[in-house]
């Protein structure tokens, strides 16, 4: 049976009590697993990720919907990151070999059920999207709740489900199916900043590098080094060693060697595999062959 | 709990029928998983792997020990692989962070129980050696069957449990815990069979090489290629890319360049995260940061 990840983003990250509910309301599903829970103040935002088969899963993200809209005002929500509802965003990930069009009509029935029983409306975006100027987040997102409040009604900016009004106090959500992304930084042996900017630009598809690859700068001359910090949005297509690779060539153009590097958060099985796979130059191999993935793999 | 595996071999490789029914005894232990089956009928020889926690694994061992002396008459074995028992070895394999210590205990106590209630008489080896002498298993299995039953009684060759006579049709029993045992191809771009002998010799421990890791050349000129065939006996010492890293280089000073390499049956999710770790000069990654480790591994 094909599981998922979903990884709901919730507007509120600094009032544990609210959190708690909130990881509750998605534990309370059969089958579903609590997998990370990440509460971020400054932004006061909380990313949540579960894992289960399908539609246990979208039944948590469901109830954790219902039970954010219930605790969550947005009105009185104040934070720097783009948010739009108190759930603002829920993609579903495929594990390993599951089908992303499984994920993406799971996205699409969470959506509509959302709308329609929560009244709070919608948007599909990435592979769920039926809107193709609606795969991008940031452009649904745009202005935050804020501006959308007053501009959803005009054609373009109207929900997917849903009245074209926002929920006075949980706003609009954003639901989706996503690859899973990986956030990969690279670490350089030099203080010079402009050096991790100019190859930060170089290795990001929007500026002509790599496809999937977002890139930016980020300083750590505190510990002598600067960082090429990346979100890789597919890497079944474009595999974590590709991204590596082009940064550490890039630096030794520029005179300058990779200190070390860092995945940050979760990774999926397969995209480290391949990362040996590659060092290897190993032909043949199947993640059946993990010891782990037949023992824990089986039977569930 | 503690996980580990359990790879016993049986000296018959030829009728599926007696093979099957070593495996059911494998199986009839609720909660180990029978993970593979390998049946050899050159060596007239299977080796079989299953999975789960200590006690339940050495009762599913000790029920398939007892089933091969049932079935299987080694007066009448006949094959090129050294051997000395209907079960010939048992090595039990921690996985992932399962303590040594406690496969030594399994093996130990496994061994007691075989020689009391089979009549069979058993030796340790390896890590749950209780004899230096005995850490290998080719010392204890020195000559097979048909001297072993001769030499029993002098004082080297008696079993650590057991009487000084082997069993009249089931011979002896090897029981042993290990760490997990890689094997690993490297193939190279030449026919020159020579060029895989040099590095084998140099590469391998015995002839003063890398620690924990065996080596021969195998012919592989119809596919254009020769072959470093190594067993890693101990990948968290002597890790995969070492071994590879340290092939490539010796090739490459003889002007021969890697074409491949293979992973050969079943290996580690630590082995091959060293591997991708090492490529990406990963600082700080925890096993866990693996989605499918935190999907399966919990709750079990």
């Amino acid at each position: 049976v094909s599981q998922f990840l979903v990884i709901p983003n919730f507007s509120e990250g600094r009032d544990p009590a609210v959190v708690e509910a909130i990881a509750e309301a998605l534990r309370s599903v059969p089958g579903v697993q609590l997998l990370d829970v990440e509460m971020d103040p400054k932004h006061h935002r909380s990313v949540l990720t579960a894992a289960g088969e399908g539609e246990a899963l979208a039944e948590a993200a469901f109830r954790a919907t219902a039970k954010a809209a219930e605790l969550i005002d947005l009105t009185r929500h104040q934070g720097d990151h783009p948010r739009i509802g108190a759930t603002d965003v829920i993609p579903f990930v495929p594990v390993g070999d599951a089908p992303m069009t499984e994920a993406v009509a799971l996205a699409r029935s969470l959506a509509e059920r959302i709308a329609r029983e929560l009244g709070i409306p919608t948007y599909l975006y990435e592979e769920a999207a039926i809107r193709p100027d609606r795969r991008s987040l940031p452009a649904i997102r745009k202005g935050g709740f804020e501006v959308l409040r007053e501009e959803v009604g005009r054609p373009e900016r109207q929900p997917d489900f849903g009245p074209p009004a926002l929920h006075p106090t949980a706003g609009a959500t954003v639901v989706g199916a996503r690859r899973p992304l990986v956030a990969f930084n690279v670490n350089l042996r030099t203080t010079d900043l402009e050096v991790a900017k100019a190859i930060a630009r170089t290795v990001r598809e929007s500026s002509g590098g790599l496809k999937n690859v977002r890139a930016i700068a980020v300083d750590l001359s505190d510990r002598g080094m600067v960082q090429v910090s990346m979100n890789l949005v597919d890497v079944d297509t474009t595999p974590i060693y590709l991204a590596y690779e082009f940064v550490e060539r890039e630096a030794a153009q520029r005179g300058v060697a990779v200190a070390e590097s860092e995945i940050v958060g979760l990774v999926g099985l397969d995209a480290m595999l391949a990362v040996a796979a590659r060092h290897l130059r190993l032909a043949g191999f199947r993640s059946e062959q993990v010891v782990e993935k037949r023992l824990w793999g089986e039977g569930r």
